[in-house]
């Protein structure tokens, strides 16, 4: 470990520490709700909450206090800063899953921990309907604390933060350009939260005129508002076979999927810009193209274009908000609706909303590069350049979103490469990658909304971690732990250039 | 049509015809071939070849009479010549499929003819057995023919090319960066063709000297040197159950996956270019390491590492250089076999070979890019370049490359997309479009080594035929003719514009 130490020396691992302690205090007061949930329900569940509270608020307090000796702080800091605090807070969120034993394996319940704060859904329970309410309760609420990411509420609610800051809302909040919304990043973040919290409020409203129980209210809003995707029932929304519910779910998932910064431009009054946003209406347009095709292709196996329309509107918005509920079996659906949803799985969809996947906005600005590239075939000498909402898109921008597909694609082919090892099948193995590096939750075969990941063995279970993080977190915070071995190739070649001197 | 004439007016349109007309009479010389063929094994296909040969000549003729109006020639005008210059030869070259009726479908004799030229060798014929000596022989040659690509072969051997033939030998030589071997590109296509023809002979020497029958041999070295895999037998190089014949394709299947400038250097007897070859060690180095992870994953279905070697070695070897012959169903292998042969089916051989793929130069490339780029995260002070072989890669030169492969994973996810209306399972529709698009051959599923892809729709043939084009040709030269898909968003847009005025 001596030349990973020597490459990182500049790193201010106190502040990071700091943060990270910061990142367990905060878990630490948030677990309260579940918390009080199984009192309400008077669970045993109670002690291990209790248990956990105390361990997360003791480490927390004990890594806040380290000094910190300097105040520098640059974009990898946050980026390392981000990686490793929401690694803590997947260690730590765990515990309640692993103490009160609902779940035996560790490793299962790091599992379930990072599905549940990277607002996958995954989950390695064979029957959520055998766990407690307060386990219950954390495991949506995890979705809903991943969803805005704890870091971004860290900002926007704990009175240290400064400009700084802008490198961790960076690395953290989904989407290619995250746009300031107002000049200090406190207040910026304060509004995002503050306009999550009245869509997630709106969505209880909703859900509870439609006669839902409040658990349950609780519980599907998390998950819709983090697009997340745990369920408390193992046939997910399926389970109420109520249209209302269905219909509110769907258009919650769909607002969720919508860049944040336009609902403030809404409050504003800025209409404008909400017409001008190019990625809107692209994401409009591949929902109703997608529900369409898919109505199409699936209504003879309901008996109807409307009971078509309405399984294809749930899994359509399900799926490219990245939620993962279902209301039907998908898995058992023609190729052609599995291939619409697959593609959706890793296309997303908005920058700067709660969904995973590639985002809307990047895949635009891949077609607009894929079109000029031709069109500067066909007109050598037209120089133009790639727009987006009107502004000239920078040349550096678009080579960087150019590297983050061919690096997404890449790790989702090692992962495809590392899961194989567990000889399922090929429609299981692929499909479980796609699922869990775009954030969506169920996948198809043996991972299908009615199955599980409890098949998979540890080994894939942590490459499917690691593939959530890697699609939540965009790929960077995460890839940057992996840097010393990117190293290794060089340190060898100086060893031979040396022999060879 | 108005505006796609509109656009494309400057394109020397009457130069491409002749080349066309070139392209035609080339393919009915090489036709005499199978036509000899045909006459000693007294076949009625005699026919077939006689007529086919006479439209080939009559229509190429014509063509190449056409009178130039002007001698202007650009970079797009090659890309157009290559990508209709393909699709004729494809339409032509399946006449004798057709006429004889050896193939009853003209789509399914287009797709067998596009998938000889491309050297794919995806089948559509359910058992080569039926089909008659002259047809199994010109299946066979169409991948010779396409490896080293006709337009270069009309360069190297017709006297007319000059210094502008760049742009068409860049448009069909696979990699991202094809060099001149000497000053004069005439000279360059001729010395690659007469290393191709050599490497040929050789092969065909020590198939000959193992005791092949001189039909059988010419068939498979056909297939090898243009890394093909159209076969004379259902169980491909398999049915002759004989190591030394496997051990002679094996090698030469990895031969003609190497840079052949790099036989080039090995004549001029520099040795030091080739161990400089950054490429050629990648290669080597993922050759070895997949066999060695396949022999330990396969072992026990052989009863043995050595037979399992014997297997790995040869499947490797044929999915890596994109041949697609098979001594085994390594359908039926575990899934992380599986898994890595998925993988080498997209990466492909090295630049400048008759491989297809995105190709290990450009793999390579992408790495290093994705390395620097957390590089710079890490240490944003510090200023790196992308270096191959000892030389800095130009910024653009990677850029392209990025967009590259950007472009082939959209193309992929279009065509599974396409292929999935056919609703066959999961494997078989994505494994199928990663073979077609890499040229391979095989798929899993029902399109595996044993099978063939038959039970494909005409439509999704034409899906698969144009996955083909765009794999052997590199995107652009087939893109360019959806060039004016990409303009109906203007155009639109524009007419909207003018309503708002």
């Amino acid at each position: 470990m001596y030349w990973l130490k020597r490459k990182m020396k500049k790193v201010n691992w106190r502040l990071i520490a700091n943060m990270n302690g910061y990142v367990l205090i905060c878990l630490g007061l948030l677990m309260v709700l579940p918390l009080i949930c199984s009192l309400l329900y008077k669970e045993k569940v109670v002690y291990d909450f209790l248990i956990t509270i105390a361990i997360c608020l003791l480490v927390g307090f004990a890594l806040s206090r380290i000094r910190l000796d300097r105040k520098d702080y640059f974009a990898r800091d946050g980026m390392i800063a981000v990686g490793l605090c929401w690694i803590t807070a997947s260690l730590f969120g765990c515990l309640p899953y692993f103490i009160s034993q609902e779940i035996p394996s560790f490793v299962d319940c790091f599992f379930e921990a990072v599905s549940g704060f990277t607002t996958t859904g995954s989950s390695i329970v064979p029957s959520v309907e055998e766990l407690s309410k307060g386990i219950l309760f954390w495991r949506s609420f995890t979705h809903w604390i991943g969803g805005m990411g704890i870091l971004v509420f860290i900002l926007a609610f704990f009175p240290k933060s400064n400009d700084r800051s802008m490198h961790i809302m960076r690395a953290e909040a989904p989407g290619p350009v995250i746009g300031k919304l107002v000049p200090r990043i406190q207040q910026s973040a304060m509004i995002l939260y503050v306009m999550y919290m009245g869509l997630t409020l709106l969505c209880i409203v909703f859900l509870l005129a439609g006669g839902m129980p409040l658990f349950d209210t609780l519980c599907y809003t998390f998950g819709t508002a983090g697009t997340g995707g745990f369920s408390i029932s193992s046939l997910s929304v399926g389970a109420y076979n109520n249209v209302y519910f269905e219909v509110v779910i769907t258009v919650f998932m769909l607002l969720f999927g919508v860049n944040f910064n336009l609902y403030y431009f809404l409050f504003l009054k800025n209409f404008k810009q909400i017409f001008k946003n190019e990625e809107l209406r692209m994401y409009l347009f591949v929902v109703f193209s997608c529900i369409i095709l898919i109505t199409l292709n699936i209504s003879h196996m309901y008996g109807g274009i409307l009971e078509g329309l309405r399984y294809a509107s749930f899994q359509v918005a399900t799926i490219i908000s990245t939620t993962g509920y279902a209301t039907t079996d998908f898995n058992l659906w023609p190729m052609f609706s599995k291939g619409i949803l697959l593609l959706l799985m890793v296309l997303g969809a908005c920058a700067g909303s709660t969904a995973g996947g590639i985002k809307v906005s990047r895949f635009v600005i891949i077609l607009k590069k894929i079109r000029l590239d031709i069109q500067r075939l066909v007109h050598p000498q037209k120089v133009e350049a790639i727009t987006m909402d009107g502004k000239v898109v920078d040349d550096s921008v678009v080579s960087q979103i150019m590297a983050y597909f061919g690096c997404f694609m890449l790790i989702l082919f090692a992962c495809i490469f590392l899961v194989s090892l567990d000889n399922l099948d090929f429609e299981t193995t692929v499909s479980s990658v796609f699922t869990c590096i775009g954030n969506v939750g169920p996948a198809f075969g043996l991972a299908g909304p009615m199955g599980n990941f409890a098949m998979y063995s540890d080994f894939s279970k942590l490459v499917l971690s690691f593939a959530m993080l890697v699609g939540r977190l965009e790929i960077y915070p995460v890839l940057i732990f992996l840097f010393p071995l990117f190293k290794l190739p060089d340190m060898c070649r100086r060893k031979k250039f040396n022999k060879m001197d």
